[in-house]
C-alpha cells in the first residue's frame, strides 16, 4: 500500500489513488498541474497530515515547471505564490506547511538554479520525504511494541494507516508493528462521520492484509468500552502543541475522555513531524471547517430534509492530560509532555 | 403528526407511516395481519418504545379476527400464541409487552366474549392507550418547563419525538413545550448511527414546525459541548430500571458521560410506562443485537468491504448516576430515583 501516492517525473505527474472512492473502487487521479494537487488535497482524493505533506511536496515541483512556463522572465514570483496556495490548501495540519516549508529551503539554499534544475531538486527532496515518512512509520510501530499485549482489541477512530502516510501508517503502525510480531490482536474500526474514513479505510487496509477488524459506529465507543471489548486506543494526530494538545479528526476528543472514563490507556501516534513546538496549546490550532453537505448526505444520499444546517468541524482538540502517551518516530513520550516535546529533536 | 399510528376499524387495517422512508418519501405501510404488524416492529417501520406499544395494541386486536378466522372452535390458544408473538417482536423497549399485557387484562376480565366483541374491546383499549400517550407527552412537556430557559441549545439524541409515540413526543415533547411557552430554544440532532433517526425524524419534525434544528454527527458531542453550544441534553428511553438506570438508543451513554464531563444538566423524558419496576438495575434489561448490515451500510450504500464484520448493539444502558433528572407524565424524579420510582403509580 506504499504506492498510493506515485510521482512519474518523466510525465510530470502526481498519481494518487483517490480515497474517496474506496472500498468501492480502486481508481487513480493524476494530478498534472498545482491546482490539481491543491483540489487533490482539498476535495480528500488524499487525506492524513503525513500523505498531504509528501504530496503538497511532489505539488511544489510541478508548481516549478508551471511558474517557468508561464513567465520564464519572472517565475520566481510566480512560484512564490503556488508554494502559498499549495501550503494553504487546508488549515489544520502541520505537515502540510512543514513539507512546503522544506522545499522553501531547498529554494533557498539553490537561488541560483534555474527551472529545470530546482523542479529534479525539489522531485529528490519530496521522494526523500516520502522515503522518511515511511521510516517514520516504521519507527513507530517499533516504539509502540511495548504498549500491545497478545490478545488486545485496538479500537482506533478515522484513518491513521497507509493511506493517512506514505505508507504503513502512524495509529496503524502500531497495529501492523504488533501483528508483524506474532501477537494475536484485533482491531475496532469507529466508522467516523460523516466522511467514513474508519469504515472505507481503515477496514479496507486491515481487511486486505488479514487483520481482524470489526467496524463500528461512533456511538457505539462508550457502549464497546463498558463491556471490556477494547484494550487501548491509538489515534493519528493532525497537529501536537507544545504541551501536548493533539488536534486529530472530530471525535477524537470525545474517545479520549470516554477512554479515560473506563481507565483505558489512550495513545497518540505521530510523526515529530506533526508536532507544532510554535504553538504553546491546542487553542492556537486553526479548525476547519467543512461543508454542512459533508454531514447532511452520506455517499451523496440526502439523510436530513433539505435546509436543516449542520456543524461540520473536521477535528478537534484532545487536551494533553487526557493523553496517555505519544508514540512518535524518536520513542515515546509520556507526560508532562511540555517536557518532553521540549527534548525532541526537531531538525533531524 | 398525530396520525402517523392511524387504526381504520371498518377495514380493518392499521395504517402507519413508513418512518423508514422519512424525510425523503412520505408514503403508508398498510398492515392487515399480525404479521405485517410484526414485520413493521421488527424492520423499524414504526420505532421508539410509546409508538411500537401502541401499534402493538391495535396489532391485538387484528390478532383476534385472525385467530378466529383460522380456528373458530379455539381461537383462544391461536390468540394466546399471536399476543405472544407480537409481545416478543423486539426485546428491549418496555412499553410493547406492557401494552400486549393491557390488551390480556382486558381479555381476562371478558372471557365470555365472542371474537367480533373482542376485538371491539381491543380496538377501544388500544384507542385509549393512543390517547393516554398522547397525554403523557403533554404531561412531560409541562413537568419539563422548569429546566428549560431562554435561548437554551437542547441537544437530543435518536428520535423520541412525535414519530416514536403517538405523537408529541417525549425528548421532543421538552422542546415543543418551551416553544410553545414562547423560548427561543434551538436544538442539536445527532445523526444517530445506524439507522440515523436523529437526521431523518427529529430534523423532519422539528424542521417542518420551524423549530430551529442543527444537525451533528453523533462524534461531533465532546467537541461542540466543549464548546459551549449545548446548555442541556434531553433524550427518550426504551427501559428503566427500578433505580433509574436507562436503556435507550446506542450512543447515549457516551453522550451522558460527556455531559458529565463538561457539566451540563443530562435528562431522560419517558412515561411512567417505560420503567419497569421488576428490574433492580440495568444489567437486567434485555439489549438488542441488529443486523451487521446496517452498520456496513447507509441507505443500502454498502460503507465498508464485504466481509467485514461490525457491532451492532441497538441500545446501551445508562447508569442512573449520569442522569440528572427523569422527567415524566407524573412530574419531574430527582435521584436517588430508587425511592422516586417506588412512589410512582403504575396503575394509573
Amino acid at each position: 500500500m506504499e504506492d498510493h501516492i506515485r510521482f512519474d517525473s518523466s510525465r510530470h505527474v502526481l498519481d494518487l489513488l483517490d480515497q474517496r472512492l474506496l472500498p468501492a473502487r480502486e481508481k487513480r487521479f493524476l494530478c498534472s498541474t498545482t491546482a490539481d494537487v491543491i483540489t487533490a488535497i482539498k476535495t480528500m482524493v488524499v487525506r492524513g497530515a503525513p500523505a498531504i505533506g509528501v504530496s503538497a511536496a511532489f505539488g511544489c515541483a510541478l508548481a516549478v515547471r508551471e511558474a517557468a512556463a508561464e513567465n520564464r522572465q519572472d517565475w520566481q514570483a510566480g512560484l512564490d505564490r503556488k508554494l502559498g496556495q499549495l501550503a494553504a490548501s487546508r488549515p489544520t495540519a502541520v505537515n502540510l506547511a512543514w513539507a512546503v516549508d522544506r522545499q522553501r529551503s531547498v529554494w533557498e539554499s539553490a537561488q541560483d538554479a534555474d527551472p529545470e534544475r530546482l523542479y529534479n531538486l525539489f522531485v529528490s527532496k519530496a521522494l526523500e520525504m516520502q522515503a522518511e515518512d515511511i521510516a517514520s512509520c516504521k519507527a513507530i510501530g517499533k516504539a509502540s511494541l511495548e504498549l500491545v499485549h497478545q490478545g488486545d482489541c485496538i479500537l482506533t477512530h478515522c484513518n491513521a494507516g497507509a493511506l493517512a502516510t506514505a505508507g504503513y501508517g502512524t495509529a496503524l503502525a502500531v497495529v501492523r508493528a504488533a501483528w508483524e510480531a506474532g501477537l494475536r490482536i484485533s482491531v475496532i474500526a469507529d466508522e467516523t462521520r460523516p466522511l467514513l474514513q474508519g469504515a472505507r479505510l481503515t477496514c479496507w487496509e486491515l481487511h486486505k492484509e488479514g487483520i481482524p477488524v470489526t467496524l463500528a459506529c461512533d456511538n457505539s465507543c462508550a457502549c464497546l468500552m463498558s463491556k471490556g471489548k477494547v484494550q487501548l486506543v491509538v489515534v493519528g494526530a493532525d497537529r501536537i502543541a507544545a504541551n501536548g494538545d493533539t488536534a486529530n479528526k472530530i471525535g477524537t476528543m470525545g474517545v479520549a475522555l470516554l477512554a479515560r472514563h473506563f481507565s483505558i490507556p489512550f495513545y497518540v501516534a505521530a510523526p515529530v513531524s506533526t508536532i507544532d513546538p510554535a504553538l504553546k496549546n491546542g487553542a492556537g490550532i486553526p479548525i476547519e471547517q467543512r461543508s454542512a453537505s459533508e454531514v447532511t448526505s452520506v455517499l451523496d444520499r440526502q439523510i436530513a430534509p433539505r435546509g436543516v444546517p449542520a456543524y461540520n468541524f473536521a477535528f478537534d482538540v484532545t487536551p494533553a492530560e487526557y493523553i496517555t502517551a505519544i508514540i512518535t518516530d524518536q520513542g515515546l513520550l509520556r507526560p508532562p509532555f511540555d517536557r518532553a516535546i521540549a527534548r525532541l529533536d526537531f531538525n533531524r
